[in-house]
């Protein structure tokens, strides 16, 4: 059914851009499609034949048109069944996995807190449990679903598919990706979390159709991350889109990562939390306690999420001066203090986007843990690609 | 000779392919050419065809190999001499023109001072002028030369060969490329000037083979330019690069632009200027007096260029940070001053590159104006593709 497990569906160029095109915004005719490739109408057919025969594609009834407007038209659409993707998403206390379709449809999901064992061992096995669960949901999802993404917040090595570090206790160059294949049997891609969900959001999402686009998640941590041309930025060195380890204030506070006044510094959950609690002279407030504080008024809680916000909108503001992206999504956890939060995070980039920059629309998004594992599935979307 | 006066010369992805490779890194075999561009040796040969008989492509004498490895293969090369160009730098006060061949190697260059009517007429007759001197340098000049590139500091449409503003005093909204197009009969480009840099030096200078690749200028204003895979990163709204324009600091000075806390308040040569005379309670001075009173040693004078080298290495990080590239190419008139801003330039970058993008290299590198002339005349190289 599948001869090639793990390998690209497409590679000829023509194949690639019609499947990508119909996956992110069809269905389309193929005058359509000839338009948006640049390909003739021929190259268009010549190239859709095997998606055809292979079932990932399929011809739409003719669409009416009007009288005169020529021959009536069948567009082509994906065939959402004909492939299904598992995606996983590990957060620091739980585990949330999906099935998706071919065009990331959500078909069933499954979450669970994490229980105290958290080690790679532990988190494997209930991974595996979570992909027997998803695989036995419909008899369609085990016989064609071959691929499965995982999407963990921390350092990912995808080409080794190792996980170099996370916030996960004693995770350090966990060789997740070959531990997950052996026992499931599947293609098994990890990616970081934040880069998973924003190519998931450029094809299927806020992004579609934009050259440039950004999503910036708030949080626990913060991160970006960017897309150019259709590809996520990664860097020559591994790293890009560190939005959250910018520097904005010489005379800001430590980082976790040995640098000062970082974005992160500012404006992460426990940065937060340390600034109420240094504020209000209370150290044993947690995270919930300083944002009954600050709504309840308390103007030195008050004042350490505006900090914050501050912070996290100077940072858009810096990435948006810089790379110039279309629309910038904003989403995470972070989000749940919007109240909190909002209004400074906008000041802040209106005050520090540059000119025409501050046309870019922010969006504030929440997305739920299940849309953090779907951007894991959209790794095994992408490996249908080259 | 030129049917296509102003339209590309290869429009095929595979010529495309492999004229821009022997333009930056020619000479090459056709298996060499087969490995980088992923094509077959008959694609190749095919692609090459054209351009060989265009006269744009040559082959050279076979080189001999070890016995027995083979056939003796005949690298193709560009023959540089094919085509010429020119290009032009308007700066503050003074005009740079330079005839480059088709890899971008200097042929001729001329420069002289604005005289003190700098208004789009009389800057128009004088880069028509400087035309005319240097396409009466060779008779092949003349004969094979047909683009012009003109690099502006400034923002510009580059679409549209308009400058909507610039430096020169009543440039706004000023058609400059139909304007010279009309007097010299040349196809014109008009491009900011460090985006036209960041491109050469991509093309030909220290960017060659990186994908990821950053160019950023000090002096009178502070830019940058960002290459991701091969493409000038142009930002949605027709802002990027701004490195100049990111906050760094909220207790910072005002910026001209009306922000405050950016890197050019800090580093321009106005705003170092401003802090060496109200340092040192001195109004009088002007920069070169500044510059002195800091080589001498006094304090105030050499604390005001410290701070600019923190706001450049912190800018120069954050762009690393993001951005990821794997080489940063520091130039312009503001390296100069080197002895007095490289150190901190390079501490405050250490202190703020987050993990492994500090591996990124940053290469300091002063250009003389020509140079920046021949950024522009690459505009007119860059015309000869899609």
């Amino acid at each position: 059914m599948f001869p090639n497990h793990g390998q690209p569906l497409v590679t000829a160029p023509a194949e690639t851009a019609i499947l990508s095109l119909l996956l992110a915004e069809g269905p389309l005719s193929r005058v359509e499609l000839a338009r948006r490739t640049g390909l003739s109408s021929t190259a268009i057919t010549k190239a859709a034949r095997p998606l055809i025969d292979d079932g990932y594609l399929h011809e739409l009834p003719p669409e009416r048109t009007a009288p005169g407007a020529g021959r009536p038209v069948n567009p082509l659409a994906v065939t959402v069944e004909r492939e299904f993707f598992i995606g996983v998403k590990i957060s620091a206390d739980a585990l949330y996995a999906v099935a998706c379709d071919l065009r990331a449809g959500l078909r069933a999901t499954a979450g669970r807190s994490l229980g105290p064992d958290r080690s790679p061992a532990a988190v494997c096995a209930l991974i595996c449990e979570f992909v027997e669960l998803l695989l036995d949901a419909e008899p369609a999802f085990r016989e064609r679903t071959r691929h499965l993404g995982i999407a963990v917040s921390g350092d990912v090595d995808r080409a080794a598919g190792e996980v170099r570090y996370s916030v996960l206790p004693g995770w350090q160059d966990v060789p997740l990706a070959a531990m997950v294949a052996e026992r499931t049997g599947l293609n098994v891609i990890v990616e970081n979390d934040v880069k998973a969900l924003t190519t998931t959001e450029h094809w299927f999402g806020e992004g579609i159709g934009t050259e440039y686009f950004a999503l910036v998640t708030i949080g626990a941590g913060i991160g970006s991350g960017l897309v150019v041309d259709g590809r996520l930025i990664t860097g020559a060195y591994g790293v890009a889109g560190e939005m959250g380890h910018i520097s904005i204030d010489p005379a800001g506070p430590r980082c976790h990562c040995g640098q000062t006044g970082c974005v992160e510094a500012f404006a992460s959950s426990d940065a937060i939390l340390a600034a109420v609690r240094e504020g209000t002279g209370r150290p044993d407030l947690d995270f919930d306690g300083a944002v009954l504080l600050a709504r309840g008024g308390d103007p030195a809680a008050r004042e350490a999420f505006a900090r914050a916000g501050r912070a996290i909108g100077t940072g858009i503001a810096t990435l948006v001066n810089l790379f110039g992206p279309e629309r910038v999504v904003v989403t995470g956890e972070g989000l749940d203090t919007y109240d909190l939060l909002g209004t400074h995070i906008k000041d802040a980039y209106a005050a520090h986007a540059f000119k025409a920059a501050a046309n870019c629309p922010l969006t504030l998004r929440p997305l739920p843990w299940e849309e953090w594992a779907r951007g894991a599935a959209v790794l095994g979307i992408q490996a249908l690609f080259p």
